[in-house]
């Protein structure tokens, strides 16, 4: 069983998942960064040791959670040797296997959710990926899921990176065409929470339906006329018009 | 005042603004729609009474509401003539000035949702944004508007199409983004309702502080080396690499 941890990291998801074990009564040993500072911070909310030199990192704790950016850890991997000890990383898009350099025992534990330090994260609802090389090390990471969170899910890493692609769409992109929103509204002096009720609108529909099922809009009815004024009211803006053309023909091709 | 009232049109649109209308004590005295067993449903419906031709329109209406679809209304323009009666449209992209060939007070009424005719819609929290070439028609209509909704916006035809342009982005791209991700996950056999807590916790973010303060993804914090692993994974798919590519880029560009 999984009961102290080690954290490689400091960043958002570092510091929500280390609250969340320190509240399930989980012991985070160390917490080693690069920088030392932010390792401070938070090993000091968590009562644990903090450490900024890898070659030096402990051999007592159970698990070894590596909680950075994905694009740095190959290079942790590469500074690590944990042996035969269970190590993970929390990333949506990396392979495990990237992780066996460091130890023979790997995996990921990936928490479905956009973290930020300020705003805590009820981690309950939120959906853990986990994959492991080892069926004891999967069951492991299973159990201690549980104690934070009421949906685990075992996952490949080709389905994580789906999933992860997919997040990016439903979240980032989607965010973005909010983003896109504000700004035709700002520049006509429109305030932009008059799209509020519209936005909370579609929100609720696909709480009863798929979005699939609750497509509308001018492409999806084929209606060019409206259309053809859209891309008009873009003209100052070709990147807007390509976007404008390139997800209306998705959802034209879509709906055919 | 207005009290008396003929729909053109029989869709979505005018089927809630009708009922709307109705609930609210105003009369419909006339459904005008091409297609007779369409406005015989409606007229009905609101105890008005049904008509396909709109050269026999009634006269006694104090407002006529083409609620039909924007590619409809010049055509329907050309051939209805209320004189001085006071004419909308309920179209967020067409200029107002489309209506004067049927008559010299003309206007708009555009309520910001969208609508099916399966789902009824609480009017009171839809912004409805009025336009009219005349101020005491202006007034006419706040005071209609005011009988079915909290919120009336004055506006002019090129704030209320950049408008229709933004809903069209917050809702039906915002839409096809979940539409997008919900094939990812089917396609690897993944549950979308794992994504469900994600597209709440942004929708919820939204509400504190705007989109743009809450960008967040790979594209926004130039992470090439995630972005290349997504353009990979979605390599059997130009189209959808060309709108990663295309929203990546615009994220790029908006917060460099």
């Amino acid at each position: 069983m999984i009961q102290f941890i080690t954290l490689i990291g400091s960043g958002n998801v570092a510091h929500n998942l280390g609250l969340a074990f320190r509240e399930a009564g989980l012991e985070v040993l160390e917490v080693v960064s690069k920088n030392i500072a932010n390792a401070e911070i938070l090993a000091q909310k968590l009562n644990a040791k903090p450490n900024n030199d890898l070659s030096k990192i402990n051999q007592e704790s159970d698990l070894y959670v590596v909680a950075s950016s994905d694009n740095s850890i190959a290079k942790i991997a590469s500074q690590l040797n944990v042996r035969d000890k269970l190590l993970v990383h929390t990333s949506g898009s990396i392979d495990i296997a990237e992780l066996n350099i460091a130890s023979i025992r790997v995996g990921s534990f990936y928490p479905l959710q956009t973290f930020t330090k300020s705003h805590r994260t009820d981690f309950q609802k939120i959906p853990i990926c986990i994959e492991s090389n080892d069926p004891q090390a999967t069951r492991e990471l299973e159990q201690l899921g549980k104690k934070i969170s009421n949906r685990i899910i075992h996952m490949s890493s080709i389905q994580r990176q789906k999933l992860h692609l997919a997040a990016v769409f439903v979240s980032n992109f989607a965010n973005y065409m909010q983003v896109i929103g504000q700004d035709l509204c700002e520049e006509q002096g429109i305030e932009f929470n008059l799209l509020k009720p519209l936005i909370k609108e579609v929100f609720d529909k696909n709480q009863l339906k798929s979005a699939r099922e609750n497509q509308t809009g001018p492409a999806m009815r084929k209606d060019s006329f409206v259309m053809e004024k859209h891309l008009q009211l873009l003209k100052n803006d070709p990147s807007l018009q390509e976007l404008y053309n390139n997800i209306s023909a998705l959802i034209q091709g879509d709906f055919s």
